[in-house]
């Protein structure tokens, strides 16, 4: 079907099968979200579960929630239920802390399985919290660690003999590039090391499938494309075969075999509840747990496919719509390189994308002058790819971008 | 004046400076709350700062609460806020991640500080979690450093040359035996090593004067006495003379000097945001402030009289009315030693703790046979010591724990 109006859109919002997903959702009037690779909108049960949490479990349950609200086994609960969701068993995951301190955690655990190796493998370009995280710990370890920054077309040639552990990221957060995990983690597996996935960027815009790849152990953000609330724990994912014989070393009681046992000495669960450490932000938590039986009722094939057509119809339409050389794509053309968001160079994308904001298209930047531009198959509709495009072409056809209120920066881009 | 009859509490409570405070929390109907040692009550406007967090910033205001509701800023700002209550100055405190993490931090840069010393002192009979995490930072360095456990008349003698570093908690979870916060610092210090102090079951009960004892590094809990609710991520201190001049390993992207600079390589804040690391649970930050703030209004002197008031109150009343040899005092007898709870074993102090439950009084146990009662003098008023002691004199007197209902134990004890 050729796309040339703004109701061959509709039609195609009228046929997809995702379409209900969106009354869910929480989306203010007049605006187009196309951010959610940032936050994910709000599902309008997480409003009530938050409610419930504060004004009933906490306040007229108080301590006996631990129990009765099953707020101490939030995040073994949550991490079985999400499991399916990336292709995990139901013992392989759990839902906690914050996505650099999960990283830290399991990759100080996944260099213990390759003890006589000092390399660990990143893509340098990657969203930068891994590489600091990694950094911290090889400061940590002081005994010899370096991390081989290579960048995706040259990821395969430089996982060699001497590589502990490749540390990837499944979707590049700038680019939306995919980075094919199951190649990848067979090339580590080949030469002997572990496989670490960040999973931020892809969770809940496709199908993934850690133990099919034979992916060692992963994180994923829940706050994105699965819906959680602001800064809800992510989940941690080990693969079953690495239980008992690796150890993250952030070992609070929670990661206890026998945590009420309150004895002197640390004895690590021989479970994935090793990968535990502290007590848990549980309204944080318990807004996660909507968005995730919200996601786990989607189709993720469906998702997929309405992502990637999204996605290409973006592409078309604002190369198309918008006659300006100095628009460059950053993000694959093919869709099946490519996640959920596209991202296009602009000299001026700073002062563009907060034009974009004044006309209530929430789409963010990230330096050096990329837009980016994020699609949740959930809740975005193809007339919203269609409206999305007229409003870059607007403003980059009368030049409105140049308003000095556009050029200054908020502290968060 | 002699305590004989409930009058004579309701009328302390009448005389009470701080009563109305009482007027601010939710406290269910028929329940005499004694547990706010292991999460604090909640404060009427909590629920509304969730709604607002939930339903207008998340769901109205979407990533652009980031800027617009301060979620970036939370950790700094909260900290600011917060910094008096513990004597410490506003650019040495954020809020963030848990107190487990947090101790992990701060007693990995405090090593730092002494670096040719290995011996970290703790007491053993310390709230566990807090020796497991050191116990994992020990293994994870691999250099030698060792934990030198002490009980709380040995601490003293046991700080000599070769310690690096004291890790001590204000008062002990179990017997709320208090620790002599200046005393210990100034040993430690005459002797080169570095002061780390855990607050949690002392913030929000007490004065409490960190540089005033010029104490290196600490955290404390803000679900406890501060009533931030469940999971509320906790206060991290760093005295600002130590800032710059030693770094926590977990160097997420929070704790970068730049971090919206998106650059390839860690480089630490100069200040106490180099103690951040990832993205905060933005719902239970947010209900933090508004136990922080309520906290900050009261005299902490008399929070104080009214804490040694209480305890000394129901010591007293328990001993006089429940005639049992098998009640024994393990809280230090004198007020001055005595944080903000009462402990008493009994060789059933499980069954009598459910049994105490199943009568409106929520209390808690910890191995082996201690029953804990809390006083929050926010909220706990004289009449609920008099009422909780004779809920202990009826069960004792019936030996009514002793129906086996009692006997089984929940998950979270």
């Amino acid at each position: 079907m050729a796309i040339s109006t703004r109701s061959d859109l509709e039609q195609l919002d009228q046929q997809d099968s995702l379409a209900s997903f969106r009354d869910e959702f929480f989306l203010p009037e007049g605006i187009i979200y196309l951010n959610g690779n940032s936050l994910g909108a709000m599902p309008l049960k997480a409003a009530e579960r938050a409610r419930q949490v504060v004004e009933k479990e906490w306040a007229e349950g108080l301590i006996g929630s631990m129990n009765t609200a099953g707020w101490y086994k939030l995040p073994v609960t949550l991490g079985r239920k999400i499991a399916p969701l990336v292709g995990a068993k139901p013992n392989e995951v759990v839902l906690t802390d914050s996505t650099g301190i999960d990283l830290y955690k399991i990759v100080a655990a996944a260099l213990q399985l390759q003890p006589d190796r000092r390399v660990i493998v990143m893509e340098g370009s990657n969203f930068p919290t891994n590489n600091y995280m990694i950094q911290g710990l090889v400061e940590q370890l002081d005994d010899g660690y370096t991390i081989r920054f290579a960048e995706a077309d040259e990821i395969m040639d430089t996982i060699n003999e001497d590589v502990a552990c490749i540390c990837m990221t499944h979707v590049h957060y700038k680019t939306g590039n995919i980075l094919d995990m199951a190649a990848i983690t067979e090339r580590a597996h080949s030469v002997g090391a572990v496989a670490v996935w960040d999973l931020c960027h892809s969770a809940g815009t496709m199908p993934i499938n850690l133990n099919g790849c034979n992916v060692d152990f992963a994180v994923a953000c829940t706050y994105k494309y699965i819906n959680g609330g602001p800064g809800s724990p992510p989940l941690l994912f080990v693969a079953e075969r690495h239980h008992g014989k690796c150890k993250q070393p952030l070992t609070g009681w929670f990661g206890h075999a026998e945590p009420f046992d309150f004895d002197r000495d640390y004895k690590p669960a021989p479970d994935i509840r090793q990968m535990l450490s502290g007590t848990q932000p549980t309204a944080s938590l318990s807004t996660a747990e909507i968005g995730i039986d919200i996601i786990l009722r989607a189709d993720m094939q469906a998702v997929r496919e309405k992502s990637m057509r999204m996605t290409d119809l973006f592409i078309e339409l604002a190369e198309g719509r918008c006659d300006s050389e100095d628009l460059t794509l950053v993000s694959p053309r093919d869709a099946r390189q490519r996640g959920s968001q596209v991202s296009f160079h602009h000299q001026d994308g700073y002062p563009i994308t907060r034009a974009m904001h004044d006309r209530g298209v929430v789409c963010d930047y990230r330096e050096p002058g990329i837009m980016r531009f994020g699609f949740a198959p959930l809740y975005t509709r193809y007339v919203d790819v269609w409206d999305a495009v007229e409003k870059l072409h607007e403003i980059l056809k009368s030049s409105s971008w140049n308003d000095a209120q556009y050029r200054k920066r908020a502290a968060v881009t």
